[in-house]
């Protein structure tokens, strides 16, 4: 036991490093003058050089070691912190030091380049940037992969979505790719145009209505804030959550979607196990089960029926709106309008898979070297007209919409869509442990849905492997059928 | 020259973990929800560990030493920044550890029974805690006394305003009780009443004028911030300057004077040199010189009838106010009156003084053992009967009403008026280098103003101590003499 002591001390420092990193990353993106940039960047690097210090340590290496050969000594919950634990140190000792420093400071120029590239509407002005970038990923996949014994691209899954195998994500997507064409045009064929609402919603009033609505979902503001940023984002630590939205007045849609979204996030970091609040064992499951929290949220519930019902007073309410336009049945056609569009982010919830798989596969490609850098926009083009059918004008409209590729991020993906199947498939369970589960979201008492979730997701923290985690809650693993049911019911039952 | 770069370097670390800490305190007061309080104070602590195992490090020593050695490699900066880096040192060399630590949870715990003590007027509600912490700061200020071979009190003062002598402080204030009471006295018996403005003053006007005078003052927005916390304080980082203050809707004084007294001290933080913003000599000379350059701000111009010539048209632009009370002269009388009261921060420019020499008595007789805890109150209440001339009802009026004391901090007080006494001296040298002084305040223009003390004062950093500082730009040491003649003229001559 003493070694797995010392263990939880030493990493409860890092916990701590890490929280004081979340709560400057929020300041940075919500908070913080311009001209502190700088600074900022310096107090930034100072932690992650800090924490890595604390990681990397040979000292580690010989606890961990230590404490693995006590292991029956521990309770399972401590078991799993230790193996958490054996992996962080293994992802950091995977890859040279002076490669991550080279990827840390790619990437940072690679994304600055970028922002101004999408602005100007030119691949070519990021492409020498993306290529140099692109070149040190491959080589820490490589690295990745040797050390871990698994291939380059599920080496970059493993950081997002750990122990999902990307031969799962292949045969997932691939149901995903025969039903969603032809179910996209069904639902276009029969579901009208899209209504016009109108209005004007004062910044104020949405962030009193949000706050309302985070209250109905459980948040609980003593532990948290809602705030204002450019790409709404859930960030600060489990025992303070900050989310951030965006506000357009004449479209109410936009912030409030984008708190319902944080508002599902948030509820997993808050329901997280505060015993294990500063252990590894207590943090989430990684990238799809989060994003499966925000979508059951704003997908499964914020966009039904129900909750159309629950919420259309409340907009009348707040906002002097046209009623003639403003009502139950427009809005439910407003927000389960099915349209596709070049955007991901601004996608509805039946297309956007499809954008999430094109960019999976052409970075399975972009990773493998199957796919150079020079080819990408037209590889882009063409998958794109295939799948969805349009053709995009000009690369801010595709290819370099995203910020992920251009800030070195790859593996990630897949999670969203991974997420969207997995939100199904715990609605279905819940549907089935709650039957007034409609009756609830009409009222908009939520409770009983989030003490499901608390009690079989969020306060599990990394007890159990994501796929262990819905085999005990959902009795299966992770399923495709559940999704394809949901969308059939929701889209083509009106 | 190898040892002094190891420290720059390492200092620089210390200078970053400063930073965050400050960073982190601001986030408290202003943006944090209450719940998330436990886990604040685990980060602060842990920042406050890392930075205190950094300084306190026999390398450190050694490294100091060798460099010392080599002292006329250095040029006047490096030199300065050494001797600041050996001062860091000592300090914390200078008491044990445990002592410290003992330091350190004491005084947390009083503040917080001392908050309620405050709010229930009853001093005895604090007396144990406050013995006990008394105690404690006896014993350091003795071990520190040892070990710099000063008085104890001498070696508390030293924290805040380095190498200021007890018996200067002394014969400075002994002047001023000489001067003030009937100085009092005589403003009173001809200033007549304290006007009514009325008015109300919605708090985003307020904001909006707060922001347009900060910016003539010559604060730049894109390196700072303007919020709001129940106690006004300028915190953040030189390159990220955070002022706060509160509002009241029927006052608007209260949040303008504390905007412009915070941007007096920010002044001074945004100033200092910038190639040394992460070294020692590159900070501020203490508590006394950092009060000087807010008081200068907010009293020796903010409350100038030339400031209430600017000010006037632009109080009548934002607010709905009845101007037969609301003009140039029952503003200037209002900011200007004169009258004793139980309340150090509400008090008055002419009687703050003695509100301080009072605190700066009876803490030296606590440090001493010439008075104890058992007798402090009823020192306090004649002690304040006989020079402000009235008794505290109880003692939420009189000695609960600071939380220096309670928070464990000694020697602190003298700094406020010695602050009042170089705001003066430095505003006469102003006067006799710019001659348009007057006008440039009625006019709003203070850049040449600002600019003197940027080069005179605030781009010295540490490079002089603050009475060289005061020789250097006003040709002698501190003098009360010109408070005393600003006063005068200020407050009997209309």
């Amino acid at each position: 036991m003493k070694a797995y002591n010392f263990l939880e001390t030493h990493f409860k420092e890092i916990s701590i490093i890490d929280q004081i990193s979340s709560i400057l990353g929020w300041d940075k993106e919500v908070i913080m003058p311009t001209g502190s940039l700088h600074a900022r960047i310096e107090q930034s690097s100072y932690l992650i050089k800090l924490a890595h210090e604390k990681i990397c340590n040979p000292l580690i290496r010989e606890k961990i070691n230590e404490a693995l050969a006590d292991l029956n000594l521990l309770n399972d919950w401590q078991k799993a912190n230790l193996l958490e634990m054996k992996k962080i140190f293994d992802d950091y000792a995977s890859v040279d030091n002076s490669l991550m420093r080279e990827y840390s400071s790619l990437r940072q120029e690679c994304e600055m380049v970028w922002r101004s590239a999408r602005k100007n509407k030119s691949f070519n002005e990021v492409k020498p940037y993306f290529a140099k970038l692109l070149s040190v990923v491959r080589k820490i996949a490589t690295a990745k992969a040797d050390y871990f014994k698994v291939s380059p691209y599920q080496a970059l899954v493993n950081e997002y979505d750990p122990k999902r195998k990307v031969e799962e994500i292949d045969n997932i997507f691939s149901e995903l790719k025969n039903f969603l064409p032809q179910f996209i045009e069904k639902v276009r064929s029969t579901q009208g145009e899209k209504p016009e609402l109108g209005g004007h919603f004062p910044i104020e009033l949405q962030q009193q209505l949000g706050i309302e609505i985070m209250k109905d979902f459980g948040f609980d503001f003593n532990k948290g804030r809602l705030d204002t940023s450019t790409h709404p984002f859930c960030g600060g630590i489990p025992q303070d959550i900050r989310l951030t939205t965006r506000y357009d007045e004449n479209d109410l849609f936009i912030a409030l979607q984008g708190i319902i979204h944080e508002t599902g996030h948030a509820s997993y970091e808050y329901n997280l196990p505060l015993e294990y609040a500063y252990q590894p064992v207590g943090r989430n499951l990684g990238m799809a089960i989060h994003e499966s929290q925000s979508l059951l949220t704003e997908m499964q519930i914020g966009r039904s029926d129900e909750f159309v019902e629950y919420l259309t007073p409340k907009l009348i309410k707040y906002f002097s709106v046209d009623r003639t336009k403003f009502n139950q049945k427009n809005i439910t056609k407003y927000v389960k309008h099915v349209e596709p569009s070049f955007i991901r982010v601004d996608a509805d919830e039946v297309t956007y898979p499809l954008h999430v798989i094109m960019r999976y596969e052409l970075e399975k490609q972009l990773i493998r070297g199957d796919l150079e850098v020079g080819d990408l926009p037209s590889a882009w083009n063409a998958y794109f007209k295939q799948t969805i059918g349009l053709t995009p004008d000009n690369d801010a409209l595709g290819v370099l919409q995203d910020t992920h590729w251009y800030s070195g991020i790859f593996g990630y993906f897949p999670s969203y869509t991974l997420g969207a199947v997995t939100a199904a498939q715990l609605m279905n369970s819940i549907r089935k442990a709650i039957p007034e589960t409609n009756e609830l979201i009409k009222g908009g008492k939520l409770k009983p849905i989030y003490d499901w979730l608390r009690i079989n997701v969020h306060a599990k923290g990394k007890l159990f492997s994501a796929d262990q985690m819905l085999v005990n809650s959902t009795g299966e693993s992770l399923n495709p059928r559940y999704f394809i049911e949901y969308l059939e019911s929701k889209y083509t039952h009106n």
